[in-house]
């Protein structure tokens, strides 16, 4: 199942979505491109067109059959026949988001407090992407890098929304309201429900590992706390998944 | 990180919810509930309230430490203390559901095409159990049965919502429109917005496999065919995420 990793440091991104996504990134370095036989001029089109930078003195493009595409990315990867080895992107940090959000008339991010697996960080940055969150900030510490797993579950999204590290949560949400955030925590226990709130047009959404939720010291600094309309046999929710409704859920206020 | 299989046929389910669930559930048959040994008293009164039928010679509460419980679930299992060793449910059909929302108000169900991984099966699950929709439909080929790992993801849900497998799913939407069931394919190509459709009180919301979408045969029993609001650059979903969000749509619908 799980992907072989590539030499030091760097990762596979597969998929038409993410590899696209990432040689499309300027930000972005990478190694080679891995493509069946049938892609081979597909490939070339779109390494041409890149605009991320090549860091490898080889071949740039690769010609793998399926069987060296299951060895390389596991049997289930829903790989389309691209496999693109990168390096990991420099961590941006909530300095250079206040940047891009100054005057923006709508940002929405989300802050995961104490969630360590990277296989749901990934899924965020994807629910992040798909429905147009700003960022993911996670705390640098107990957080993973970004391995593999993470990349696999972002499905691209590693190149499409930021990732940005925190040593400390607490102050992170103190800096965003600062900056004219409001932070809304999500608790399975709140009165209120997500969609009932006004919450303006720059929201930080605060979510906790399953189980745990938030810590005291992060809850404390949210303005508002929130559920979803889950019922009461299973209040709870994957915390990927519950950032993907609450997302979908705060895009329906902004329309 | 995976759940050491117990004997023949059974499974483990865990954390509060889950072993709640089941142990509520007439329809469940089960082992052995295993407990911290600070929790074996909240374990009795469970045991003592227990709907399920005990099938078991021995003990029906082990105790087992920390260490144990991680070498039983996994390291990572949220656990909360308790784990119950089951056995399958007997498997529902759609003759049953047809039974079951015969004159209901409103009835959501999902229907899954070519969804094969057993994560994905019980995430959906789940999604469903905390969303309200009464049941999920597989296919009866390419399904996994009801396995560890599909009952680690539905956390409790398959003693919630009914996961019935059909050998035809093109037949099964042909009944389920007999019967009054709108069916709504979601596909990220689809040029309306599932939120803007009246989809009326009985829904079966069709979902595909990742990539590879809904078959030709199961697209055109659909009576419509709608999208998420996802962004052009993260078009797709995972398909548990996809159904959350999907649900929680339609629920805003229903009010």
């Amino acid at each position: 199942m799980s992907a072989r990793s590539p030499r030091d440091g760097g990762y596979w991104l597969y998929g038409r979505h993410a590899v696209a996504a990432a040689l499309a990134n300027p930000e972005r370095r990478w190694r080679q491109l891995t493509v069946l036989p049938a892609q081979e001029t597909e490939a070339r089109e779109l390494v041409a067109g890149a605009r991320a930078e090549h860091r490898a003195d080889g071949e740039p493009v690769r010609v793998l059959d399926r069987g060296g595409f299951a060895q390389l990315l596991g049997e289930d990867a829903v790989h389309q026949g691209l496999a693109l080895e990168v390096e990991p992107l420099d961590a941006p940090d909530l300095d250079d988001l206040l940047r891009a959000v100054h005057g923006a008339a709508r940002a929405v991010i989300v802050v995961l407090d104490q969630v360590g697996d990277p296989q749901n960080v990934g899924a965020v940055l994807r629910a992040a992407a798909a429905f147009g969150a700003r960022a993911v900030i996670v705390a640098a510490h107990g957080t993973p890098p970004t391995t593999g797993a993470l990349a696999k579950a972002a499905s691209g999204a590693l190149d499409l929304v930021p990732l940005i590290e925190e040593v400390n949560i607490a102050r992170a949400l103190d800096r965003l309201k600062e900056a004219g955030f409001w932070c809304c925590g999500l608790d399975e226990h709140a009165a209120t429900e997500l969609a009932a709130l006004d919450l303006g047009p720059l929201v930080a959404l605060v979510l906790g590992a399953e189980g745990a939720g938030l810590r005291r010291l992060v809850r404390e600094r949210c303005d508002h706390l929130a559920r979803l309309p889950t019922s009461a046999a299973m209040p709870s929710l994957n915390v990927s998944t519950a950032a993907a409704v609450a997302l979908y859920a705060l895009k329906g206020q902004a329309s």
